[in-house]
């Protein structure tokens, strides 16, 4: 007998007759003797109608009051999941964020989970009941009504297992697990058994796209162990936790990509201490999210500066550098549209340090021309043309020998 | 300058243009200088969709989960109303029941208001914002969202308007007022200036339908001046006060009607000090809701019992009663269905005792057949067969002369 947090998304609960399957799937948990809180976003559609019914509104709604608006979508869900449990003869209750005791701070649309006041939902376990939590909500110090932002679902439940020491979090998604690049562009892609939170959090960060990096993060500083899983197929997901077993040595996990990359260069700059920052806070005003930086000081001691950004946000970051130039006095930007990045990742990379110089041979011998390279310990990411995306995907992972059971080993 | 509580229904904002309609007229309030909050509905069609989604998941929805799910559809006015306001310069603010510090009981779907924490409202108006409320709900004290059943938008209102000292509060509907009778059953109905608390209490209770009777009650108690107007149409509704001036003497200010009504008989009754309450506890069990009740003793000694009820309770009803056979002891069940509730109501009655007379006179000449009478101290109510029941408001009507601006006096 354990505690198990089960998280389903928006498809999973998207109409009535899925919700029924749900709750199911809570109760076949709860016949094998374990409590169960559950955690469920908003209805498939439901988002967006309320986004659309906002638009009728106005084109630049208060965030407050679009998180009061948003934020009925899974109160909507968790009473009808309620119901049906109870229909089925199962006691249950259902929570809201802020009765669920999920106290954030009061940056509306984005905010971060700062405390949670477990009590309630500890009782409620106690008198075993089924707990049904609203996902992606809290409440800020002022009482109002705050969301999490995107994957704050995955949030919720991975916190809320956190605080109550759940033994146990299973994101149920329309995926049946982790995979080793995603499969709907490489035939040979295969679900992995188990990944490191690290390994994971570069994987989501890098835009994989099955669980939101902030919800790893949770789970690596609580040691929260994850699975991510399908709520579709009864098997086996993908364990992500602190020591992997299985394919302990597999020295590169996963492959991740993403297109629509932009890539821009300064040249030029003055060598001073507060270029950089000059130029990347007018940046992050603008909202503009900046991926990889590489820095050069070329040989008449300037500096020059490459990074890479998402394709839509080009044209503003070259309108806040043209009002910079004053400042920084930078002597020429160049930009690039339509690339790509392309990262493998792997723990096993920290020992193995030939495994950035296997990624670029394979890509040289494909012909690919690698415009950025940045690493980290368990990864290495290249900007690539988008044309090249798919192919230098496909090619890395029969490279790495992804499609194989057996682990790929550096020839050193 | 002054302070005033709006309230609006749902359908006045039954679509997004019906809602910045809605945020117009507020904001007309604004620009006279008072400060405003409003209270606001479900739009529409909302809760009806709802209610069929809890539908297709269960026949027998516990009262909990159904104020979690309704209590969505305030909450989406409320962000809607404020982005509205908002998008036309206006600072505003939104609270769901419990933000805005309503407490009630724990009775879930028909919890009654216990306590007002205005703390948070009044800071904000403090503020010069346009407080947005959401009617109909509150929070117990274990934190659960309740509503407050049926009128429960008037009820929230009209207790906002008592907590904060408002100057008044309007209830805006799709009538422009309290009239006589039923315009859409009499031609002559005529649009009332000013009606008292206990006529306004009786004419709710009889069914008029403008006014929930709580809402009322709670009006009354507190002395909050109230004001019935359109919200469609700019024109000055029925005020509700303690004192009516300008038509102080009017004996009858109107006249409600009611059909599908059933009246039960128990004759050769034990009589005994427990027979009426084990009788009417019983039904209360079965929540069959009990109007007139008429109790005799007949020569034989035994009680004779005749009460009124809603014609879809008198299967339950007659039901109940034959369980009770061997308690009570009765003879016999009589039971009539196809009847009608007439009643007038008017203050003045008080100090005309005629009126009462002057009533089934009026209905004797129309060979108005009258089953029971019920009267208070400014109602006379009759049972009167269905088929009569137009015909009995309408001469009522033109007897007590409410076509007419003057005022009706008794014939002594």
């Amino acid at each position: 007998m354990g505690l198990i947090v089960q998280k389903f998304g928006g498809t999973s609960v998207g109409s009535t007759e899925r919700i029924q399957h749900v709750a199911n799937r809570v109760i076949q948990e709860v016949e094998q003797g374990n409590q169960v809180v559950v955690v469920v976003s908003a209805m498939g559609k439901t988002t967006d109608e309320l986004v659309r019914l906002a638009g009728e509104i106005t084109s630049k709604p208060s965030k407050r009051e679009m998180d009061m608006l948003l934020t009925t979508g899974e109160q909507v869900t968790i009473s009808l999941l309620t119901m049906a449990l109870q229909e089925k003869g199962y006691d249950a209750t259902s929570y809201t964020g802020w009765q669920a005791g999920i106290c954030t701070e009061a940056q509306h649309g984005n905010a971060r989970i700062t405390k949670i006041n477990e009590q309630a939902i500890a009782g409620r376990l106690k008198e075993n009941h089924i707990v049904v939590v609203a996902g992606f909500q809290g409440m800020s110090e002022d009482n109002s009504i705050t969301t999490l932002g995107r994957g704050g679902s995955d949030t919720t439940a991975v916190a809320l297992a956190a605080a109550l020491k759940a033994d146990k979090c299973d994101i149920y998604t329309d995926v049946t697990g982790v995979f080793t690049t995603d499969p709907r562009y490489v035939q040979g892609a295969r679900k992995l058994q188990s990944i490191s939170y690290d390994e994971m959090l570069e994987l989501a960060n890098l835009g994989a796209g099955v669980l939101h990096p902030r919800a790893v993060e949770f789970a690596k500083n609580y040691q929260v162990p994850l699975e991510v899983r399908s709520s579709l197929v009864l098997e086996r997901g993908t364990i992500v936790e602190e020591e992997v077993s299985m394919e302990q040595n597999l020295v590169v996990r996963g492959i991740a990509f993403e297109d629509n990359i932009s890539r821009v260069t300064i040249e030029g700059l003055n060598n001073e201490l507060q270029t950089l920052s000059t130029i990347f806070t007018a940046l992050a005003k603008e909202h503009v999210n900046v991926d990889i930086i590489i820095q050069n000081v070329t040989s008449d001691n300037r500096l020059s500066i490459s990074f890479s950004i998402k394709t839509e946000d080009t044209d503003t970051t070259l309108s806040v550098l043209a009002q910079l130039k004053e400042v920084v006095g930078h002597k020429k930007v160049e930009h690039e549209r339509g690339l790509a990045k392309v990262s493998i990742v792997g723990s096993g990379m920290i020992s193995n340090p030939g495994v950035a110089a296997d990624m670029f041979e394979v890509l040289a011998v494909e012909e690919i021309e690698v415009k950025m390279v940045s690493t980290s310990e368990i990864k290495v990411s290249t900007v690539v043309p988008h044309k090249d995306m798919v192919k230098a995907v496909e090619t890395l992972h029969t490279a790495f020998e992804l499609e194989e059971q057996d682990i790929y080993q550096v020839q050193k």
